[in-house]
């Protein structure tokens, strides 16, 4: 953090930003040279950066509360998977020379919006100048018990594969947003595209489900860059192999509504990222009262395949029974 | 952290930055979602994030190795201030979209210097594509005993004011890496252009007197947007008045050569900032025992001034017993 005068970056933080903060322990309200956190006792802290660029990580035509409210949503999620629960984040920013204040308006109340619903708060921040598009960079932070965080790399074989929530929603509101013409285009329900569009701008994170992670998960990951290469990279991590049964992964109404007539849109579905739920795997024996945990929760999780052994490699099972031909696996940011 | 494939972000996170994190606990080996921390017993985290932006923050010259170096240093700089070890730090980085593996491996080794030199290793990052300048944004984690933190706003009117090292050779270099032509130019000798460039470049961070400011100070922060503007932030944060003489102003031998002949630029050393020095106040009845303790370590401090009440206002004290006039009081972002 350095602030300088109160009508330079000072002001900007003191008129957008400070009220993020006011009940942050540690945040000394923005006024002081860093933030100070206190972990819980017998815990340890789990830290993660995601950094969201204009016109690369979201459409031009973003609305700045749903691009700040993604882009903690992207780092919280991260926690969420690994069984820890968020506490605070630190918030850099590049902005343009003139920033307009009705711009930095809705970033902050997107921002309030995000904490609320993440249970986050924030710790501190840089705003700086930039000739290029607009940069946010945060640092998230969450608790652990101690030896308690949830590895990508702890899957053995024989675990059961797990999602929360559902897959594709977002992929297809990219896709419908991006104005593709497809056969369907206008023959979803206004409630349909709404569903799909929305899952885009406002990733929902499974937050309720971090416990149940933690106390059950041999491995997990949040799917960022698409099901299927998300799963590849979990299984490499773990040095396993395993299968997805693709009839198995669950949708939405919208989702099932849109794929019923134009399967081909499957792919997008299961490779489009975004979506921000839990990938996890447990071990057999676990497997029940992991449901049952998550029955009494009232958390929607699917079953959608298994872990083998490295020999096997990965791959995606189709409704037929074939292993799926993918054209792409992930979103690749290179 | 979001890897994707093995020749897009996630081979860059293996070429370039998998070697800074080889020996952090908690990074496993940059392979996870999150990096884990787990405090000192009795320390609380004390956490500070600056971002850096080609063009904005260095001069487009700047080689990568000492923009990497930099960035790590502004940050290092907020801990060492607040008196707290630097421990771990995470890096989020925008490049091009056809990054020069050249520019990337001066970053990596900068970064490695820097770690070195501050006792600090890479915990986790993020690598994105950016249309614009290249950004770094890093956020540093340090420790502190419990309640130990130093603030900005602890300074009381009866405080000695002190700073560690020499203040304005930041900014002299500046001036001479942007080609002003003063009276003077050309007339430095080598070394002592050497000196001035090389520590514009290169901030040499106070991390011995981390301990002596934690025990000592009543209230510190780091000189990074000029001495004069920082010591108004200080006493603002404090609710206090102050002098600063500015014939005490400790100068290295290259700046005292140029200001004996062009006294006038006097003004750039004390308002110009990226020193890097620790600005801080001690007790009056501390002031023993704190000049004793720097003593024994070897440590260059020297008292600049004092702190008063608000109401006699924030002024520096020339050679002449008056107060100067000064044209700017420190760097401004906006």
């Amino acid at each position: 953090m350095a602030e300088t005068s109160s009508d330079g970056e000072f002001g900007i933080i003191e008129r957008y930003f400070a009220s993020l903060a006011t009940n942050t322990a540690g945040a000394f309200d923005l006024k002081d040279d860093a933030g100070l956190i206190s972990p819980p006792e017998g815990c340890e802290l789990v830290l993660t950066t995601d950094m969201i660029v204009a016109g690369v990580h979201y459409l031009e035509s973003a609305a700045p509360r749903d691009i700040a409210y993604k882009a903690l949503a992207v780092n919280v999620s991260d926690l969420c998977a690994k069984g820890a629960t968020p506490s605070v984040y630190l918030l850099s920013i590049a902005l343009p020379e003139k920033p307009d204040p009705a711009w930095l308006e809705g970033l902050s109340e997107g921002l309030a919006e995000a904490q609320s619903d993440f249970g986050c708060m924030l710790l501190g921040g840089d705003t700086v100048h930039t000739p290029g598009p607009a940069t946010l960079s945060i640092t998230a932070i969450g608790a652990v018990p101690a030896g308690r965080m949830v590895h990508r790399s702890g899957a053995r074989s024989g675990d059961r594969v797990y999602v929360t929530g559902t897959i594709g929603d977002a992929a297809l509101g990219l896709v419908l947003l991006q104005g593709v013409q497809s056969a369907l285009a206008g023959n979803l329900s206004p409630d349909h595209e709404a569903h799909l569009r929305s899952r885009y701008w406002r990733p929902r994170l499974p937050v309720a489900a971090i416990e149940v992670v933690r106390n059950h998960a041999s491995a997990a990951m949040d799917i960022s860059d698409g099901l299927v290469g998300d799963f590849m990279k979990l299984c490499e991590a773990s040095g396993t192999g395993g299968a997805l049964m693709g009839a198995a992964v669950p949708l939405s109404g919208a989702a099932s509504a849109w794929l019923a007539k134009e399967p081909e849109y499957f792919s997008d579905a299961i490779t489009g990222g975004d979506d921000y739920e839990i990938l996890m795997t447990v071990p057999a024996e676990a497997v029940q009262s992991f449901e049952k945990d998550c029955h009494a929760r009232g958390l929607r999780i699917t079953d959608i395949g298994h872990i083998s052994s490295q020999q096997d490699g990965v791959e995606v099972i189709g409704a037929d029974g074939q292993a799926l031909r993918l054209d792409r696996r992930s979103y690749e940011h290179f």
